[in-house]
């Protein structure tokens, strides 16, 4: 059965607290109020071409080849047959679990984690084996130990998603080693989703799953400019694999669906000459709000969070009975000043009942003054909850 | 497993043939010539959005909205909410089979019949139970009787195309009614993939599964913009039903994977004002088409046809031994004035292993003057192919 997001059964109270004239922040969502780069708009409008055609299954071969050229930057070495383009990270999820795994096949993830793999999972015929990450040690991968503990024979592969959502960790080289170790030894795939790969701050650079050596037969990237660009809309993301037998599988399955969306690769192709300035300015707001946000939780009373290296999320410990509860009732019967926030309770991001009652997850999508509102509001909601356990 | 599609196979070949110098004409697949109209080409060049967001997973509300206009004109009575958007009908179809069928299920669909239902049914985990259809009979609906030499405990769905493809077939509000007696007599679901509907000739009008009283609960209509705008590289479609308790599921699966391309819907909810002028046009060209091919298929010596009353597909049967290899042949060891045709095996469009093997799909995407070259070669080539029958 597809699960029920906990963010998606928020949604009636939002919309009830607009009706009452509430201000409603949303942090609940994957959202950026960035603006996508010009330069991908551009393309769209000077879009010449008379017929809409299909493209090519894998996506139209001058976009993954100028992709070649992005991922060479970011000392990715691939070529434009390692690529299949996608409808979003989404459908390259689906074509990877497709490709690689039968019904009933198990892939470990660590928790929490992006409620969406679920869904794919569920998709895909796939089951999700949680092991757990906590926040006391700000969501670092798990030890081997809990890898091996887990590992039987229907597990086929390890996902992460690097830098994390819903956490923001992003994870050293040290620990990409140690997922190596576990995919070499048990021959599993190793899933990457690092889709939050330009976000990373306080100096610290991304390493790639594709970085490690001698593994190019077990690694799957996936990846989208949904996030790199602001461009959620565009649907374009993409599977990478150097294994030949199993892109070929994966191949199947593009070509079954005819072809990922035209248009929206044609802002994804112009999108690579985005300036460098582009996201230097946007890491700098990014940072400013990730500094408002982390400073102001870890000044409420009985709250805390990691301060995350990457991505636009935290995850914050409140002292409250059940994020679920909470974040409806911050919709439902609470505004400081007429104003509320919207958070993601973080039950949905573990598969594991009873974990994240106490966790929300904050999106940092909001201008600084909006996050300081915010921010505000969840300081007063704390300290009238019903359920606050301090 | 994926199935291998065997036009695809044929791609070597016909790139091999370029390579020599010879012409192909491609009458292989469904990507139409027609131009996209300039009223959905003009609404992306005035795209003036600052950030590409994601839409509503249900596809954009002022889009469902005016959808609802375009399904009024053609006596389709529905709601926004009745309408999930998906990326292209194949999206569509997946939504709609993970919905109303768990792995194991069966869906009955007429054969010969559009190849990639195969690779979504896989997706999906369901069999594909195929009845037969005639050559002999212009491939009209099987009779109720086939139908219930294949029902059983695992049977959930019937699927027609409509008109067909491969086909062209146009089904006769009989056969619709026949379809739902069979439905609401062992509560089956109605899949009907309507992506042709406005390709219908010689007077006929296209009937509706939506246009069927007290079934409501069993229809599911697919859609798709690809064809009737000529435009499929937006890969925008849908699924609509009116079963409410189906719609909230498959909005499950629509949220799992966000939201359908934004672009793609801004051209799609513009071409809804396409002049009827372009249709009419449009029609006339393909008509011209159609009798082009029909015509000089039942000219040539013990080659026959079906003169098709809609969609722009025709299956011919040839007096030759097999088509995969004739179809290979024609690209590999054929030409005539330097030029050669490219056909699709009708192998791939049935299910039950050896049917199709004399029978051949031409898509009549080519103007006049090319689809009588291109019959030429058609012609001359069964005079000489080694696998000939007559």
């Amino acid at each position: 059965m597809m699960p029920e997001s906990p963010i998606r059964k928020l949604v009636p109270y939002a919309e009830a607290a607009k009706g009452r004239g509430v201000n409603v922040y949303h942090l609940n969502i994957g959202q950026p109020d960035i603006e996508t780069p010009e330069v991908a708009l551009n393309a769209i409008r000077n879009f010449d071409q008379k017929v809409v055609a299909y493209s090519h299954s894998a996506g139209i071969l001058s976009y993954r080849e100028k992709l070649v050229g992005y991922y060479k930057k970011h000392d990715i070495h691939i070529t434009a047959d390692d690529i299949i383009i996608g409808a979003g990270a989404s459908e390259a999820i689906l074509f990877a679990m497709n490709s690689c795994m039968d019904a009933g096949d198990e892939i470990i993830i660590p928790e929490p984690f992006y409620a969406n793999y679920n869904g794919f999972a569920v998709n895909a015929g796939v089951k999700v084996v949680p092991i757990p990450s906590d926040i006391e040690t700000g969501f670092a991968l798990p030890p081997i130990s809990e890898f091996e503990k887990v590992i039987g024979p229907k597990t086929k592969a390890i996902m992460v998603c690097n830098p994390n959502n819903p956490t923001g960790y992003l994870y050293s080289r040290e620990e990409l080693e140690t997922l190596k170790t576990i995919a070499l030894k048990h021959d599993l795939y190793l899933f990457a989703d690092e889709v939050y790969r330009e976000f990373c701050y306080d100096g610290k650079k991304h390493i790639s799953v594709m970085h490690l050596d001698g593994l190019d037969d077990n690694v799957i990237l996936i990846d989208s400019v949904s996030k790199r660009y602001s461009a959620c809309g565009v649907r374009i993301g993409c599977m990478i694999s150097k294994n030949k037998e199993l892109m070929a599988t994966a191949m199947k399955f593009a070509q079954a669906r005819l072809s990922p969306p035209t248009f929206g690769q044609v802002a994804a192709e112009a999108a690579i000459e985005t300036p460098d300035s582009y996201f230097v300015e946007v890491l700098e707001e990014y940072l400013a709000r990730r500094n408002v946000v982390v400073e102001a939780i870890n000044k409420m009373k009985d709250a805390f969070c990691p301060n995350p290296l990457g991505a636009f999320y935290v995850v914050a410990k409140l002292p409250i009975d059940d994020s679920d509860k909470f974040c409806q009732w911050l919709l439902e019967d609470f505004a400081y000043n007429n104003e509320t926030v919207m958070l993601a309770p973080a039950t949905g991001f573990y598969a594991t009942k009873g974990r994240g009652l106490d966790e929300v997850r904050i999106s940092y999508v909001l201008n600084t003054n909006d996050l300081k509102a915010s921010m505000k509001c969840l300081e007063e909601a704390l300290k009238v909850y019903p359920g606050k356990t301090n």
